[in-house]
């Protein structure tokens, strides 16, 4: 089987390496494209991204001699490659997703830009798979023939939703309360600096709560007719804090249905959950998409993050709750699950549901 | 005017330690007692605690000599000084709180036996002054002549306890969630190994879930006749982490009330709040005990645990919350306001009302 | 092939986990029988390791009801396996590895206590392969049958040693001065208080600097006769700092040779630097047993440290001294290379040169 | 008395708040002219720093409303001020510290361009107080009537320029190896990110080395006739490191003399030695500027940066070495003693020795 080729708009920013170190072996997907906004355009890559290179892996020796294009060049890119993963900045986002959308490119976003567009779908596959029904809508809309956008939510709150959805379904979430405590890679690099975390917490992150609390709520809303409409009577409060780790974003939950099960009830759910990604083998699911910890003092971000190649959410500590039903504390790995990995599972997922050409 | 002679039960341990530092300067009080009940007793103090004094300043040059006794040593103890401050284990506590007590010498104490028994007070001299009127009825009650036992609070809920203590007073709390960001010199030495704390955090502290939810019950109870009954109709949850910072508990606080306040009601009661300390100038009380910050990102463990000598409780992010009234982020210092410093407001506190012989 | 039993001493410690780890996929050896001093004896190993399993990866499925036997036990040991690890405290290696020699087992040891016995080697196979010359003297004279002690030298100075191992053959060390910077799960677990390692370094670790002036004379002694004789001819000065990193030992080498090489010859001996591992392909031998990193500001401990698996050391700085000849940066992984990896690596060498029973 | 009223060049920097907080309560000094070469000039300097006020205390009253000058305002500058505190970048220091000396007006930089100028001081009054008789000369060279130009030496090397000071006048330092280990707080804010320095080291400062191994030289020389002469005969090496520590840079040193002291003659000369501020009895001396820690683990960052309220050097583990004479390990606060406090000590001896007006 050939491989796909594919590309990477913003392939020298730290969720653009990250894409490059997931993709490096794919079975699926090849890297036949790499484009940058910024000055980089033109060099190699390797010398695009040379000093500022940020991965366990070294660079894959087949992209270092690859030129980085300039994103605008369009033509380029739908020659060289089936779709674009999107790792720019919002303001790229603005710019450029649309462009390439409507030059018969399709785009697998991490950008927050088009989060909230009606037609858009915002996609964890375990979670909202029947999402992907929007996009002939978006194109019809939007006079796009091949190309459409699809986003992912932020990288919060994959911790809870994917733990929650199977719950959600069954029981119906009314209420949420949400603590987190973000690793720092969340923020980018170089993002925080080392005077600001070195015995210290930082006790709000700009966006996050505000994001938190509005993205679920069009994750669990449905498509109807040309759009997806929002959930309106689920109440969330998100605490958004940044602590000295590196990766892996943990959660506090407390929890309130419409019907409250028992505990046995989730522990079972959530033991025999599979979602689409499981059921077609996606190369990037997990075989545990939610991963139940026994221990009491888990799970925890170093320990933890890995679980599933970073694909997994570990879940710990369901325990009742004075307040509302139950509490619990989720960990997602926040460049894996929450970045690049959760951007190419969606593919993987488009792929299947044919929406990227030939199906798999 | 002649300094009053104190005793330090535990006086080797980390707390024991922070009593010895916090009062090196105390303008009423002087060491004058220091016992143990470890093998170290019949030492002098500095050769106790050779090689684990983790304190900033040095051992003061008066108690470098001075011999440290045994636990069971009360003949000595009732001589030497006119009270004791109690920083030794639930255990010990358990075995010699009362038998001090018994033999005269009133017990001001860190520990957390004797939290909860009904004719104990639990105090935080803003928030829970008159439960002071119960020490009465638990001399007469025990038997005891002079001696009595006062408690406080587990170090972490003093961070939202004062900040509440006004707000309970006018508008009277309902409900309480909060999720705590604990500092590891809430465990003692040497308390969380190093290959726990870099890059990670722990969601869970033994028993510290209990006691959040358990101790501003009390707090917020009343003397009645012969006892203190805890308030029933309150709820609270808290969900309590570990975090790599060395001194500081954060604490994010959402909370409903019986009767909303406006923000700026609220912001106005914490500006102008003043409890008996302030008012009788006690040499612990901080200003301002609590301390309201206008950026965004404060409190911070590291900037700002200091404020008020380590006795104000910095609080920050006041804002609406989606689920009850409010949400706000609070900070005090565990080993100060928490601990050493809180016991000793308490001893400044009874002595002006009386109870340790001739008043201030 | 059948793979070769063999056993683990002090199997519930930290070093006896990493071994279990090490070994749950090697291509020659299986663990067939585990043992401790501790309490734990008598328990499966899942129940023996409970609340204090510190690997990445979970408990090898096969050893989780493998029972822990008393270290004492040695006509099981004799029975169920070809040779242990010893991962023993210096005190149980006091007591049983010779014991277990005597009985016919041999012991490759992590423990520093048979590190300076004449007869015994201190292996690094890349460095020293002809001292396992010794054994039949160390049977002869102890009067062993089958059973043999093999020692590892101390986690900090494989940094070293190995890049200086071609370099010391055909120029000559003459002066060495070294400064570590030291990770904390060099010191086991609970280990370093995280008190002590937030926000701070310490520049002392017990008997550290004693053993990194007095092995590698030894390392870089000769078989004579009877004994290995060390080089008197070599002076070596040694700090060590211990630092809030996980694992990675970095040292800043300073050397003086005999003869000065060119930088040029020091980086072409490096880069095509070949030892017995590497020639023989022993399973844990890295391909490149020394890696030269360009860039300025490497090796870092977390950027660099699994190079080669965890068996490689990185070296960079390459640069004139005006004290000495030349400086340059050194590290390698202290719980692979300078552990359980360097063991099983003394084991697969031993193999080969048929020290164990047939030869690979 | 009146106090002399100052200014601070770069006023909203990192060192220029460190010069802030540490004037505020100055019995001598009043800062009474702030400029600054970015936007932020022409705005109170309340607004100029607002979301980068990175002290403790909060920022003076006095200054909260005080105009931030360009720093092109010599004319204001030379009304309001009698001498200035140059805490700008080399870019800055290159174009104005000249003309603000030209101006007439005292400049005491920490900036590193006129370091090596053979008429400028390098100060530490405790080492080099002699060198300031080169004032008159560069005065006398440039044309210059009241101005000159003072500067202080790089912030790692007063750890052990300060211990090595006394024994250098009495054994002729001969031979010096140095490996430091520097807190982050050394490369000004944002500096290094977290990324880089959770669970890391990194072994290299840019240009941090050359100016260790070339900075010492300056400072032992002698004022001959027109310029500072470095000695020539010592070699200096140094290695420099990264750590994750907030304050406080820690050094290593291997050190051999013309002639080499006993261990006591050397504890006797630190416990004793006194330099000009000492005498001086200047108010930001510490009254012992070495201070000789018993412990084998100290000096550590954390625990003795603060040490003579951060003017202290701490100094530990005199050993003998087997390379050298001696080895020790030193610590003072890079960004008190190494900074801003050390600059205002400059300013204090310059007042002391006539040389900023009216004597003290």
């Amino acid at each position: 089987m050939r491989k796909i080729p594919v590309g990477i708009l913003g392939a020298t920013g730290m969720v653009g390496q990250q894409y490059i170190q997931r993709l490096a072996n794919h079975p699926w997907f090849q890297v036949s494209f790499l484009a940058s906004s910024e000055m980089s355009a033109g060099k190699p890559y390797g010398d695009a991204v040379a000093g500022r290179w940020h991965m366990d892996m070294p660079i894959p020796d087949s992209l270092i001699h690859q030129p980085v294009h300039h994103i605008e060049a369009l033509d380029i890119a739908r020659q060289s490659c089936r779709f674009v993963f999107s790792a720019v900045s919002n303001e790229a986002a603005k710019i450029y997703e649309e462009r390439y959308a409507a030059f018969g490119i399709p785009v697998i976003s991490n950008a927050s830009y088009h989060r909230l567009s009606s037609d858009v779908p915002m996609l964890i596959p375990e979670v909202n798979p029947e999402h992907v029904g929007i996009i002939p809508i978006q194109q019809k809309n939007r006079g796009w023939d091949r190309g459409f956008i699809v986003t992912k939510p932020n990288c919060s709150i994959q911790s809870y939703m994917i733990p929650l959805a199977p719950l959600h379904q069954l029981f119906g979430v009314k209420k949420l309360a949400v603590t987190t405590l973000q690793a720092v890679s969340g923020a980018g690099y170089p993002g925080i600096s080392s005077l600001n975390m070195i015995d210290n917490v930082i006790p709000y992150i700009s966006q996050e709560e505000e994001k938190s609390e509005r993205e679920p709520l069009k994750i669990w809303g449905s498509v109807q007719e040309a759009e997806i409409v929002p959930v309106s009577n689920i109440a969330i409060s998100a605490h958004c804090n940044r602590v000295p780790v590196l990766d892996g974003h943990l959660v506090c939950v407390s929890v309130q249905f419409e019907q409250k099960p028992s505990r046995e009830e989730i522990l079972r759910i959530w033991h025999s959950f599979e979602g689409f990604p499981q059921r077609l083998s996606l190369p990037s699911a997990p075989t545990h998409p939610i991963l139940y910890l026994q221990d009491n003092d888990r799970p925890q971000p170093r320990l933890d993050r890995h679980q599933g190649n970073g694909m997994s959410v570990s879940v710990g500590r369901l325990r009742e709750c004075p307040l509302f039903d139950y509490r619990f504390v989720a960990l997602s790995h926040n460049t894996i699950r929450g970045a690049a990995g959760g951007g190419i599972l969606n593919a993987e997922f488009l792929m299947c549901q044919g929406y990227l050409g030939k199906s798999c």
